[in-house]
């Protein structure tokens, strides 16, 4: 054997053992940087793409998209969370893309108003020197995420933008300042004590002008049960969340939900938040395979009931028809097997 | 540049540039393959180690074990769940490996007894003929998988099993049969209408016998909001959970928990059935590192209450130390922070 011949199998060697210890991984997404011009930095972006993004026995489909902040420390179960909930026959939420934004700057990223507060516990400690630059970060996001994302992933015009404390802040100002950014806004255990009750003050003007929210928009906002950190900290944020609260359900014109969270405190809150705003947000996206049997016109009318509160189009994914024609030929629905048998034929035509 | 310096360099190439690549993914575990002689055929386990497992930082922990049935359906939203919940300061309970079974023969495995059934939907169709296999797949899991986990990875001895559906009944099955095999026991939806509630009356029989369930056991039950799957399928799912219920309560002698989610149909009710199983086991584990800067010796009052009740000795791992330690120095509680660097040194010595 020659040298060159040598070389090459010890490199076919190496590809082979490289890539066959890479396929026992079990991986979740993949971490992405992109540089930010309006930052002027880079930034690491965390993607997970659902199950069915990479089926080469469907059509190509696009997804709706969940914009994560804190990504570091909320990826891994959110990822986990959005599929299993997306997972038919019983999906409660269309199969979605989860990007993690991971922290820079946290602090500057998602407060809206340069502010300082003295350390509650230390008032030798000034915290918060680095605030106020949300309307920067959330033009990142409009202006150079979402458009690497929507370029580089098939995207569904639907998005969510998901928070926890200062990034709940972030998403109740996001709403007030751009409420046609995101689909949904979902605000876990918010800090609206923030420079003196800013957002509130910030709602309240928003109603004054407007009136109204626009239609379609969704926020959910969940509270922890933070009565014992406010008796050691002296902190205002449960009664800033419930004037929030109070001025937006007077108004009526938002689809609203506030979650009080028993025993789950403002670090734990996001885990079970997240799972109940997907719920309502979602909520009516799920359909009954078992009463399509005998009803399968339901299947159409139920998704355009549901895109009709969503403001956005979604159709029955193709992943779920198979799931559906599958049920129906095992046991043995002849004419519902016809009928979604046309329905897939209409929505995924075959090529030719 | 000759030959063999062009080969070790192309070589050096290639496994820079793939390991590099390899990096950019997140992953959340690996794919082992166990063979079985019990069994007789592979299995394929998924394997999850928590954050801190290759943590250099600190020192070589040990960890509980959670053992996940229909591991190909559950495992990355159960990994993204257990990390979550297992993260300090709020930790719910303690970082656990979780140990996902891949399924082969679902039905032979997961079931007691031989028995067969009519579907619900055409009766001429005999469902379950591959049934009764249960108490060889135990086997599989104590003699083989466990020593296999035990063996390879760094664990507690503390272990827990997770299942839904037959997957319940498996669990409800192994707490009657070997209760000494884990130390908690988590049923969602669990099919104790199988073979005329066999399982029942093994309860019942298990009782006469006992009188009592072993002390230190835990079981938790959900159950779904399947009265619209009752109406059309006819299922006594829901009346034999209740009776279940019924007698291991009145008994009184199991730690047992059982939650009814209403909205949750038999499909989706693992996903919260499973939080609020770890919430429930786990219940008594956080503590308030708020409470600790005023009360340090408080950690190890509530570790040993904790492990008391959960029969097995649980401490305070290094990193929830760590972190307990930069609270206290960062808010300058000098005191409290002199006490757990003390705490640290008695439970992590370092080496000289």
């Amino acid at each position: 054997m020659n040298n060159r011949l040598k070389c090459l199998l010890l490199n076919l060697f190496l590809l082979l053992s490289l890539s066959g210890k890479a396929q026992e991984k079990i991986s979740i997404g993949e971490k992405k940087n992109l540089s930010s011009a309006i930052l002027n930095e880079n930034r690491e972006i965390w993607i997970h793409l659902p199950k069915t993004y990479n089926d080469s026995s469907i059509h190509p489909a696009k997804y709706p998209v969940i914009y994560l902040l804190d990504g570091e420390i909320n990826f891994e179960s959110y990822a986990g969370m959005s599929d299993f909930l997306a997972k038919p026959p019983y999906a409660d939420m269309p199969e979605c893309i989860v990007v993690g934004i991971k922290n820079t700057e946290r602090t500057r990223d998602l407060t809206p108003t340069k502010s300082h507060k003295k350390s509650p516990v230390n008032p030798d400690v000034v915290l918060f020197g680095d605030s106020g630059g949300s309307e920067n970060f959330v033009r990142f996001i409009q202006e150079e995420l979402k458009p690497f994302i929507n370029k580089n992933y098939r995207t569904l015009d639907y998005s969510i933008l998901v928070g926890h404390s200062f990034g709940g802040l972030f998403a109740v100002n996001v709403l007030l300042t751009h409420p046609e950014y995101f689909n949904a806004y979902v605000a876990n255990d918010p800090s609206l004590w923030w420079d003196n009750k800013i957002l509130i003050t910030k709602t309240k003007e928003y109603l004054d002008k407007n009136k109204k929210f626009p239609d379609h928009k969704f926020l959910y906002v969940s509270q922890a049960d933070n009565e014992e950190q406010n008796k050691n900290w002296n902190s205002d944020m449960t009664q800033a969340i419930e004037e929030f609260r109070g001025i937006v359900e007077k108004n009526g014109s938002l689809n609203y939900k506030h979650h009080f969270f028993e025993n789950e405190v403002h670090g734990t809150v996001s885990y079970p938040g997240n799972y109940d705003a997907l719920k309502y947000i979602f909520k009516g996206f799920r359909t009954d395979i078992k009463k399509l049997s005998k009803n399968p016109q339901l299947l159409e009318e139920e998704y355009k009931k549901f895109s009709q509160k969503a403001g956005a189009e979604f159709i029955p994914s193709e992943s779920y028809l198979n799931v559906i024609l599958k049920f129906m030929k095992t046991n043995g629905f002849k004419e519902s097997e016809t009928y979604f048998d046309g329905l897939k034929n209409k929505l995924y035509p075959q090529k030719n």
